[in-house]
C-alpha cells in the first residue's frame, strides 16, 4: 500500500496548499491512502465541519486531531457523524467520536488509522501505550488489516521514540505531530515500522509554529496575554512522510519525508 | 568564517564518532570554529574533565552544556578553570563558570559562543531573551566580533523559534539542542541568522534519545524507577549544522545540516 | 502596626463578604492596614476597575493580584493610574503597574506591600527570591518603613516555605495565595516574620476553589473544554491572617488566622 | 467507627513522634482504625521494611504511600508480602503491591483503605476518578464495608477538592497528602464524606516540607543540584484528622483536625 501522512495543517495557508497538492499527488504518487492532521486547520484553533469537507473533497481519507480537537465546539457533534475524523484514542470512555478508523479501499484492502496523544508535558490522558496496545490486539496486521498508521500527537521526543519502538513490528507507520517542526530522523525501525518523530506542520514557516511572529514572541517576552496569535499567511510548506508497505505483512518497505513549497528545503520521495 | 556546531554528544558512541571526525573535518571543510554540546558525554549524564580534554584535543574549540551541566560534580570546579566550557548563561548570578566565551582565531578574528536554556517545560531559569539581549548589547557583530553562535538548549519548538526570530540579524547562528532529534527546518532567517530548531544528538539512534531502549521504555510503561538507563552503544550518527558567515556583517551566507554515520539519512554540506 | 491580609476574593460571594466585614473590622480590630488579593474578584477571572473602587471604599488599602492579573484587559490601563493595585513584582521590566506599594498611614508610619509570583508549576517569571531581595535592599525595616507585607502567589508549598524562610527577619509577613485553601501552619518564624503558606480564598467553599463544582469536576473527568466555570454563589468564608507588628523592628509580635462565615471552621484573633 | 489518618511521616522526627503517640491515642481516643502515609519515613525518601514493621507494632493498621513509593527498592518485594502497605491504586496494571486494603476489625467490621495519586503537576498515572470509581463499585458502604478511607496523594488543590466532591456520599473520608502542609478546610461535605485537602506531614516544621532548610532553599536560589536535603531533626508536629463514622451508612458523623507537638498550633478532637 502506498500512503502519505501530512502534519498539522495550520490555517488558510496550510489548507490551501494541502487542497491543491493532494489531488495531484494521489495520481502522481499512486497513493492508496492520505491521512492529514487537521487540529489547527481552522484559523490555528481546531477543525470546522466545512474545512473537513473541503479536505475530504481534495482526496484526504482520514483527518486526525490532537489537543486542539475541541477548540471548535461544532466538532463535538460533527465528529459523531463523521467517522473519518478521529480524535486521540486515549480520551476517557464516552468522549465524542472515535480514536481510530478503518479505511476500506476500493480493492478491498483495509487500513487502520489511529490518533493518540502523549502525556509528557501535556494533559494527563489515558496511557497511550496500553490504549493502543489494546486496540491493536483486536486486529491482525497483514490479515484483517493490510496497513496501520498511528499519529502520535506529543511534545517530548523521548516519549514519541519510546512509543515508536514499542509499536515496532506491529504497525506500518508511527509518525509524530504537535511540535509543528519536521524532524530529520525518518527511518524504518528494526522490526519494520516506519517512523518519524514529527511530521512537521503544513503552514507558513515564517512564523512561530505557524502563527504570527509578533504576537507569539510577545507572549514569551512580556508574559502577558496580549493579542491572540493569528496564523501566518505566507506560502506554506507541506510537510509529511510517504510510506510504501507490504500488504502481506503490513510493514514498511520504503519511507521518505515530503517537504514541498515555502521556506524549508524540498524533499520528495523517489519511489 | 566557516563553522560547525554538533548537538548533544551522548556517551562513548557519540564521543568516539566526534573525536574521529572533527580532526578530519577541520581540514576537509576548512573550519575556523567547532562547537559541540557535551552535556551528555559522560555516560549520558554530564561532562567530565577528561572527556572535555579529549574533545579539545580532537579540535573542538568550545563545549556547551545544558540542564545536565552539573550531573558530574567535578565540573563545578573544572568549569571555573576552563573558559572554553560554558554552561547556560541564564543561571543565576554567581553560578560557577560562564555562559559565553569568545574564541580568538589565529588570524585575529573573534567568535562569540553563547549557551542559554529555554524555560518552557524546563526549570525556571532567568529570562533567556533578556539575558542574551543584554550580553549582545556589549558586542558589535561585524566589528568587535566577526561571528556569534548561540546554542539554545530547550524543549519547546515554539520557544526556540521565537528566540531564533528575536535574534535574527543580531547573531550568525541560533541552533537548538536538548531534544536529541535533528529537525529538518535548517534555513537562514529573513535578516541573516542561520537557524535550526534542534541540531540532533551525536549518539546511537537505535535508542530512546541516546539511551538504552528497554530501560527508557520501561519508565513510560511501568511508571517505576527501574534501572537507570545507560547510553546505547551502536554506531553514532554525528548531527549538527555547518554555517559560512560573512566576516563583514557576521551574518550567514550558507547553511547546511550535517548527519554522518549510523542510522539516519546522510547529509553533508556542499560548500 | 495591626494589619490583616485576606486571600483571593472569588466573585460576588467573596466581594460582598469582604465589603461587609472590612469596615467593621477596621474599627473592632483597630486595623492600621488592610490588604486583599483581588485576582479572582471579577467573576473569578481578574479584577475590574469598578470592583477595585468598591474594595477601596470598604476600607481596603492595597489590592494584590497574581496569574489572573490581566484577565480583564481594562486593568492594564487602570493599574497604571492606581498605585494601590499591585501586580506580581517579578513580571519583566516595563510591565504595566508596579509590584509594590508603600502605604503612608495618617500618623506617618509607612508599610511596604509586595506581590510576587512563584515559579514551581507556574509560568517562568523572573526569580522571586532575587527580585524581592533587590527591592528590600532599598528599604530599612523599622527605619524607613515600619512594616512589610509580602503576598507570595504560588502553587508549591516547598517554594512558598523556602521563600518565607529566606525572608525571615526581613519583613513583617509572608503569606501565600493562589491555592484558594487556607493552610493551618500560621506561625512566627524564628527571626520574627509572620508566615502562613496560604491565606485561603474569600469565597464559597461549597465549590472547587471557588468555582461551580459541576463545570470544574467535568474538566478533570472528561478532559474536554465544556462550560467555563462560574463562581459559586453560596455564603463566602472570608479567609486571611491578622498580624500585630512592633514598629521599632517591623517584626511580628502576634499572628492569627481569620476565618469568618460560610462552611469552614471559624477562627478569630484574640489580640 | 472511630479512625485517625496521619499525613506523610518525614524521617526520624516524624517516625518517633508517631510511634510514641499512636499506642496512647488508640486507647484515649478509642480508635478502631489508624492509617498513616509513610512515603517519606525513611530519611525523607520512601519507606523501609523495618520502619513499616515499627509503625505496625505501634498500632498502625495500614500504611499508604505516594510518588516516593519506590525510593527504597526493597519495598518492591516487601509490598507484595505485606498487604497492609498500599501504593497508589492508579499505577498501571501489574505494578507490585495493591492500591487498597480491607482491614477486618476484631468485631467483624471492615474498613476499606485506598491510596490514589493526583495527576495535576504530577506524573501521568491512570485516571484517579475512574480507577477509584471502579474499585468502589465492588463494595457497598454500610453493607460489605462499614467505612472507606481514601488518601488522595496530590499537588493541586483543585484536583483534590474535585475528587472529594465526586466521592462525596460514597466514602467515609477523603484526605489529601503530599504537600506536607495541613489545610484548614476540614469539614463534612454535603452528602456525608469527611474531607480535608491535606493532612499535613508528621515532621519538623522548622524546615522546608520536612527537609533541612539550607539545602532546600539552595535549590530554588542556585538552581544547581547541591547537597541532597536531609530531614530536619527538631520536634515533629503530628498532623492528621480524626473521623467518627456511622457504621450503618459508612458516612461521617464528626470530623476534626489533629495537630500535636512541635511548631504548629495545637488541635485535638473533642469527641
Ligand atoms: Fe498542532
Ligand atoms: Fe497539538
Ligand atoms: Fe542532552
Ligand atoms: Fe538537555
Ligand atoms: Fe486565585
Ligand atoms: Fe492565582
Ligand atoms: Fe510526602
Ligand atoms: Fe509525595
Amino acid at each position: 500500500m502506498r500512503l502519505i501522512f501530512l502534519g498539522d495543517i495550520v490555517g488558510r495557508a496550510g489548507r490551501e496548499a494541502v487542497q491543491r497538492h493532494v489531488p495531484v499527488w494521489r495520481e502522481s504518487l499512486k497513493l492508496d491512502l492520505v491521512v492529514v492532521n487537521g487540529e489547527n486547520a481552522s484559523h490555528g484553533y481546531g477543525l470546522s465541519p466545512g474545512i473537513a469537507d473541503d479536505l475530504f473533497r481534495a482526496g484526504v481519507d482520514v483527518i486526525t486531531l490532537g489537543n486542539h480537537a475541541w477548540d471548535r465546539r461544532d466538532m463535538i457533534g460533527h465528529i459523531e457523524r463523521t467517522p473519518r475524523i478521529i480524535r486521540p484514542l486515549n480520551y476517557p470512555p464516552n468522549t465524542p467520536g472515535q480514536g481510530s478508523h478503518i479505511v476500506s479501499l476500493a480493492d478491498g484492502r483495509r487500513a487502520l488509522v489511529v490518533n493518540v496523544m502523549g502525556r509528557l508535558f501535556m494533559d494527563a490522558m489515558d496511557d497511550p501505550f496500553r490504549t493502543v496496545g489494546d486496540l491493536l490486539s483486536r486486529h491482525r496486521l497483514g490479515m484483517t488489516i493490510q496497513a496501520a498508521v498511528i499519529d502520535f500527537h506529543g511534545e517530548a521526543t523521548s516519549e514519541k521514540i519510546a512509543f515508536g519502538n514499542v509499536m515496532d513490528g506491529r504497525v506500518s507507520l508511527v509518525v509524530g505531530t504537535h511540535t509543528h517542526v519536521p524532524t530529520a530522523d525518518c527511518r524504518i525501525l528494526p522490526k519494520g515500522t516506519a517512523y518519524q518523530t514529527d511530521a512537521g506542520m503544513c503552514g507558513d514557516y515564517d512564523s512561530v509554529i505557524g502563527m504570527g511572529k509578533d504576537a507569539s514572541i510577545s507572549r514569551f517576552i512580556r508574559k502577558m496575554p496580549g493579542e491572540r496569535p493569528q496564523p501566518a499567511e505566507g506560502e506554506a510548506t507541506v510537510c509529511g512522510v510517504m510510506v510504501q508497505t507490504d500488504d502481506a505483512t503490513g510493514l514498511a518497505q520504503k519511507m521518505a519525508p515530503i517537504r514541498v513549497g515555502g521556506l524549508l528545503s524540498a524533499q520528495w520521495p523517489d519511489f
